[in-house]
């Protein structure tokens, strides 16, 4: 297989202050920390001309310090499927006034959708897969998402509902970036278990080119209302030189 | 043809204050005023699955007021091909300083651009478009630039150089946005007559689905370094209750 040129990608999420001494908004966000760099498949389908792209990620979660001991209301997977698939969901507090915790819900969608990486009607269509992954959901609650899957020609598809986003991070710079969908302040769209909630129909879709060496961050916005872009650019340029110092990519 | 479901998208050139008092940047930018709406060709190649979407058009171009009197430095085509196709270029004002009028270059750029919309080795891809424009300018100069191509199934596709922007917005919200390329402050990536410029291998390359309704907002820096995002929000909802109001579309 042809795997020469695989991707020095490396994939970000989200980091808060632990302190939480910045935090401004209401509805959960991230936290936790696993940042092991997940193998790069020397086998996938299907083969493509030209150099093959990757992602090669990095996970971190830090939740709310009011939300530790529950673990977060946030959620996300990866996968090495095809170029690489990536996802996170963000449980929207307001349920926890109804006794609700609302990191049922989107860690459910996250499983869901995570199992349904490689079904034949998803596709490799990130909107599609919100679909069929919040039709599979049972619990109650509701959650903002974000997927990204990597085609290995360099295409990233990219489907969002709500207020999670994504930076691409090309020489330095933020060369392209999601914008947060919301009803009104700090009321974001939504999946939701019940009607009124919103629909993979809803989802904004996009797409950018990535080339080698693009780092991508990914996260909720527990990440974006807290860190400015510049301030992720920085920390960025610090993981990437880490990692090429490791030689791994 | 099928052209029934032709699409009610709007787009609006930048504006700028006229009295400039809020310009912050040096190198050119927009100002004049065109605002008709171009035609829908009730037939174009080649019909698609579903509802057929298309751009309706509307142009502002308000120069900087220190360059009113040579028409400014930007310049801008549209074209109804296909879905429907719409570039800004942003001629570099340093080039004054080498008395060449900056403005050349990037008229020239959208001149030969537009004249190669159709061409068959472009294929309607607005990178390999700001690659085949490029190599046919022979202007001194240089210039940013952002070339969006929609086909009619409702992908746009965007290919940018430099600093010239593009928004989408939806339902009173920017649901998608482009981000600068720049080598440091001031200084855009950009397309050049000489050998140290930029390339459309530079360019930042994305897509977005647009839906009925969404209006879209294209410029060059000289609106989004002056006007937030909030603004060309607002701007465009009374702009698009105008043209909803005289029925075109």
């Amino acid at each position: 297989m042809a795997a020469t040129a695989v991707s020095q990608y490396y994939l970000s999420f989200h980091s808060i202050p632990e302190d939480g001494g910045t935090w401004r908004r209401r509805t959960g966000s991230s936290v936790c920390c696993t940042p092991p760099v997940a193998p790069i498949p020397s086998s996938s389908p299907p083969p493509v001309v030209g150099p093959e792209l990757s992602l090669s990620f990095r996970a971190h979660v830090i939740p709310h310090p009011k939300k530790v001991e529950k673990g977060g209301e946030d959620a996300f997977f990866i996968s090495s499927y095809n170029g690489g698939v990536v996802a996170v969901a963000d449980g929207v507090s307001g349920w926890a006034e109804q006794n609700v915790n609302p990191a049922l819900f989107s860690r459910e969608l996250m499983s869901k959708a995570s199992s349904l990486v490689e079904d034949e009607e998803v596709s490799y269509n990130p909107r599609t897969l919100i679909q069929k992954a919040h039709a599979a959901t049972s619990s109650v609650g509701s959650a903002t998402v974000i997927i990204a899957m990597l085609e290995k020609n360099g295409t990233l598809k990219i489907a969002s509902v709500g207020d999670c986003g994504l930076r691409v991070i090309r020489k330095g710079q933020v060369v392209f970036s999601t914008s947060p969908q919301e009803h009104y302040f700090d009321c974001p769209y939504q999946l939701s278990s019940e009607a009124v909630g919103q629909t993979y129909l809803d989802a904004t879709v996009s797409s950018v080119e990535l080339v080698k060496g693009d780092t991508l961050v990914i996260g909720s916005d527990g990440l974006f209302d807290n860190v400015f872009d510049h301030e992720i650019v920085s920390a960025v340029g610090t993981t990437s030189d880490d990692v090429t110092n490791t030689g791994i990519g």
